[in-house]
Order: C-alpha cells, then structure tokens, then sequence
C-alpha cells in the first residue's frame, strides 16, 4: 500500500452565528503510512449532524472543541482498502468517524465492520447507527413511556425524531411530531405512522398543540428547544419525562428562553441533557434491535444525499435551517 | 366538650400578581362537634409557607386550588384539647394541616404526635417537619452529593434552604447559598457554616457566583428560579442535578425565563421538580434524623414570629419578597 494524496474539509474559521461557506475549506492532504492495528478507509457515505455546529465554536461542549485546519470532524461509512487489523480484510465494509474526507487512516479498534447483506451501508449512518441508538436510549432509558402514554418529538422527520415516533408507536405510545411545513408533516403521518405532527411554521403552535396532545403530554423527545419546547411545557403530564437530546434552535446563537419553566416544578418533570455516547455498553443491544428492524421494514427512513464532497458545508448549512428532509448524508462514490 | 367560636382567615378573592391584605379575610367559625376518630387541636403556631401562594390561584398546579371563603391552607402546631381518636389525648401536643386558624377539628390519623422535650414545637413546622422533610429528601435523593461535590442553595437564609446547605456540609460537600442582603449572607456563613453565600441583591451575581464556585457546580437545590437559576446553569458541571423545589421569583406572576436553557444539553443536566408529600413511607426516616440534629444542636435554624392571627397575611405579603429571615411562623399563644 502506497501513500497518496486525498480530498478533506478542514475548519478554515469559527462561525460567528450561521456556519458560512468560508468556514470551510477543501483542501488535499496526504495519507500516512499503514501502522500496525491501522486500516484506510475509503468513504462512500459521510454523516452530517447537528452536534457539528457545536463542535466549530469554542463554547462549553459536550464535546472537544473542533481544531481549526484539521479536517471536519464525522460519521462516516466506507470500504476498506488496507488492513493492518487483524478483524478487518480488504473489501469489508466499516462505519467509523473519519471526518468530512475522501478516505483516510483509523485504528481499527474505533471501527464497527457492517453487513450490508440486508440494510443499505447509508443506514449505518442513521436509523441503524448513531442517530438510531440517539432515538433508542432517550425512548427507552429517559422518556421510558408507557402503552397509551403520549409522547412528542422535535424534528419528527429527522434521523433521529423519525426513529423515536416510530419506537414509540411499537410500544403502543400515541407519538406526536412537530416538524417544519405541510410535506414533512405529511411524511410524518402518512409514512412514519405518527398519530399526528404539527407544522411549526404555520403559527398555530399552541392551539395545534393542545389539539393533537388531548390527553395531555407524558414525555418529549426534544431535539430542537426554543419556542416548540416552551408550548409544550405546560401541556406536560404530572411526572412527565423530558429527553433532551438537541437545541438546534440555538446552536447559532439565537435566543432559546424558556418561559414556561414554572411547569418543571407544578407538574414536577424530569428533564434531562444527553448524549448517546455515554452509554457505550448498551450499543450492541440498541443497533442489534434497530438492525432488525431497518432489515425487516419495520423502521423507516428517509435521506437527503449531497453529491459529493465540496457539496458538504451547504448541505450542513441547510441542515441547520431544516433544509434536509430527513437523514443528511454526502455520497462520495 | 361544648361547641364555640374561633378566629380563622379565609380567602377573600384570588390575587393578582402580588397578594394583597384585601385578599385575606379575619372571621369567626363555629366549631363542629366531635366526631369519632377525631381531635379539637388550640393551634399555637401557624407555618407561613411559599407554596401557599399556589393554592391561592387557580392555574394549574401540583395541589389542589384553595376554595374562596376557606380557611387558608396551612401546617399547624398545637394542643389537644379534646380528642375522640386513641391515640390522642388532652394535653399532647400535635402537628397537622388546620389551617389559618386559632383551633380546629381534625382526624386523628392526620395528625403527628410530637415530643416537644428536646425540641421546640415550633421547630417541628421548620426544620424538624416538612421544610426540613424537603431539604432532606432533595439532597439526599435528588442531588445525592459526593464529598467535596460542591452544591448551591437559594434563598439560603429559609426554612428549607438553611437545613439543605447544613446537611451538605454534614456530608463533605462544599456549600454555597444565595440569599437577598448583607445581614443574611453573614447569617449563612458565620451561623450556619456555609463556605460562602451570595447577596443576589449587590448586583454582580454572576462575577460573585464564579468566585464562589471555583470549581464550577456539581448540583442545585433551588428554591427562587428566576435569575439566580438562570446564573448559575453556566456553571454546572457535567452530570450536575437540579432539585427543583420552588420558584418563587414566578409565584407572583413575574417573568423567570430561563436563557441558559442550553446548559441542560451542552453538561447534561438533570433537572427534577418534585414536592416533599410524593413520598411519604421516607418521612419517619428523615424526620427521625432531622429531629436528632435539632435536639443535639447540630442543625440551626432561625424564626421571624408574627405575632398573632391578624399578622398573617401581612406576614405572607413579606414572605414572599424576602422579608422574613429564616421560617416565618404566626404564634398565637
């Protein structure tokens, strides 16, 4: 295996507000040498998610800051083209967080080899990866919803929201969604089976609210914050469960005051911040059941494929805004 | 045991925004004879506690609303001067829920009986009864605080907020109070031996709440909500916890919007509302223990007493701005 020469988008400056195109740069870069445990990657699919956007800003994250001049971090799904790791051969096909590259070089300790026998490799990168497992613990380890509960999720036709209302319908829940205009919300019903979905945009959150959540609301899968999150404060259930996953409403700096927090304490809530990753151990069992699943129909999904690699800010930059009508994915072969 | 009169306040009319004398109405009320299974209980100290300004309003809340021409709701400690229950007899001493009200009647099984021979009786509606329960149960089941954890309390000069930072520093924990003046910040460190405590009222509560949280805040007991609240989820750590126990920055009717909302995500806050009554079977343990830190002095505490049943709205108008310092109690004997 020779050196070669690659494409990468690196983070060229930190966003003030919305991410611009001249936060990014493509740039090429050269591949290291194969070490021992090592293996090169050649991306097909990259993965573009919200919890990007706090990556590029020097704010308290979860997460390390991402370095300027190094490459975008990311999901990612390829094929393997080297192996110096004993579980990987040419030709398997491996998930892994290569960044936002044509190929690169990871150990393969950080690398999850997937059969495509039966799911698609774009789906590792949502309803059957990380997404999938983001929908999975916070339905079934924070908002632990009963059969005939009401539960409502954010960004419905998202990766992660489409995964939550579905789970929740096998479960015997009525899933609510709110997503952004009358095509999502249709999809949202039509196609996913929610009982019923409200188009933020169309200015009625409130009254739509209390119309689709008669019984009341015992749990919310919350990906967005801002003002969807504040109207459903107070139509919570006494002990409601809140799994707060995302606030894509302020990753840009905007505004996100909760004005009804009063409700935290009269219909005594539970919210709480999470991030899938810190329950590392109950990923074989989470992708094991959403594998199935994706493999048998039983989950649906959708994607928004970027063509290629110099498409992947604007992609991200739309993904931001809602632009993207479920999974945001960048097709590199 | 002949039937006479008594002195009771009842709600005259709901407030709006700040509760006014007019909304209060001093009254006579006839006795009812005794019943079987039921105690005639001379109240000789009324609890002035927030949460009555709930009751007082008909928004949706975790208690049932207070009816207009009712006795006010409220904890009681008293006497016993007759008593159809077996387990009471003239003379003993009480703690119940009678009300805004020289005496009353009361089943049996809804009162406790308490020792008054190392502690004060009025002590049993503070530190060693349900403010105190409150305290207990948030720390010890909410918050669960390690050693050197450090935590915040608001309104830490009060009934609950005095006992929560004593309890903690009983475990390890650094404490660090909020509480509204200079009398009452040296109040919380020099007699109840907090490590420090911020005067939210000297206008640098969030350069004041950095310099006293150096390393940052593992979790919240919080009474007030409001800017405080908001002030301190910036400094939280990761996995922090928020016991919500009241807010009563809102109870009047004003603005607490939150704009740190995104603190809960980026550290993955869990915030509980919870009120003390929801479990029951842990109140013989943690009165157990609050009543043996009161009788051996190692747990203060601090009353402003009004002086009779006509003081107590005037008494609860200042309760809830802060003018009461330590448990607002009426003593009417």
């Amino acid at each position: 295996m020779t050196a070669g020469t690659y494409q990468r988008i690196v983070l060229a400056s930190r966003p003030r507000g919305e991410p611009q195109p001249d936060n990014f740069r493509l740039e090429s870069a050269q591949l290291p040498e194969l070490g021992d445990g090592q293996v090169l990657i050649r991306n097909h699919y990259l993965s573009l998610d919200p919890y990007m956007r706090g990556r590029m800003s020097e704010a308290k994250s979860y997460a390390a800051t991402q370095v300027i001049g190094e490459t975008m971090i990311g999901g990612t799904a390829g094929e393997v083209l080297a192996s110096k790791h004993p579980k990987f051969a040419v030709g398997d096909m491996a998930v892994g967080m290569l960044g936002w590259a044509e190929m690169g070089v990871a150990d393969g300790a950080t690398l999850r080899k997937v059969d495509t026998t039966h799911i698609p490799l774009s789906a590792f990168l949502g309803v059957a990866g990380m997404p999938g497992m983001t929908a999975w613990y916070g339905l079934n380890h924070i908002m632990k919803p009963k059969a005939g509960d009401t539960i409502l999720v954010s960004a419905a036709s998202g990766a992660v929201g489409s995964a939550v209302g579905q789970l929740a319908k096998q479960q015997g829940c009525r899933a609510v969604g709110i997503a952004g205009g009358p095509d999502k919300c249709a999809y949202v019903v039509n196609e996913l089976g929610f009982d019923a979905c409200i188009d933020y945009k169309a200015g009625n959150l409130v009254e739509d609210l209390a119309a689709a959540t008669p019984d009341g609301i015992d749990a919310i899968f919350e990906n967005v914050g801002g003002a969807g999150f504040d109207a459903a404060l107070p139509r919570m259930n006494a002990f409601g469960r809140v799994a707060l996953c995302g606030m894509i409403a302020g990753y840009n700096g905007d505004d996100v005051s909760i004005r009804n927090m009063r409700h935290m304490l009269t219909s005594r809530l539970t919210i709480r911040g999470f991030i899938v990753s810190e329950h590392l151990e109950l990923w074989p069992q989470g992708l094991g059941e959403l594998g199935a699943l994706v493999a048998s129909g039983k989950l649906k999904y959708r994607e928004t494929v970027a063509p290629d690699l110099a498409s992947a800010p604007d992609a991200f930059i739309g993904l931001l805004k809602g632009r993207n009508f479920g999974k945001q994915l960048v097709k590199l072969i």
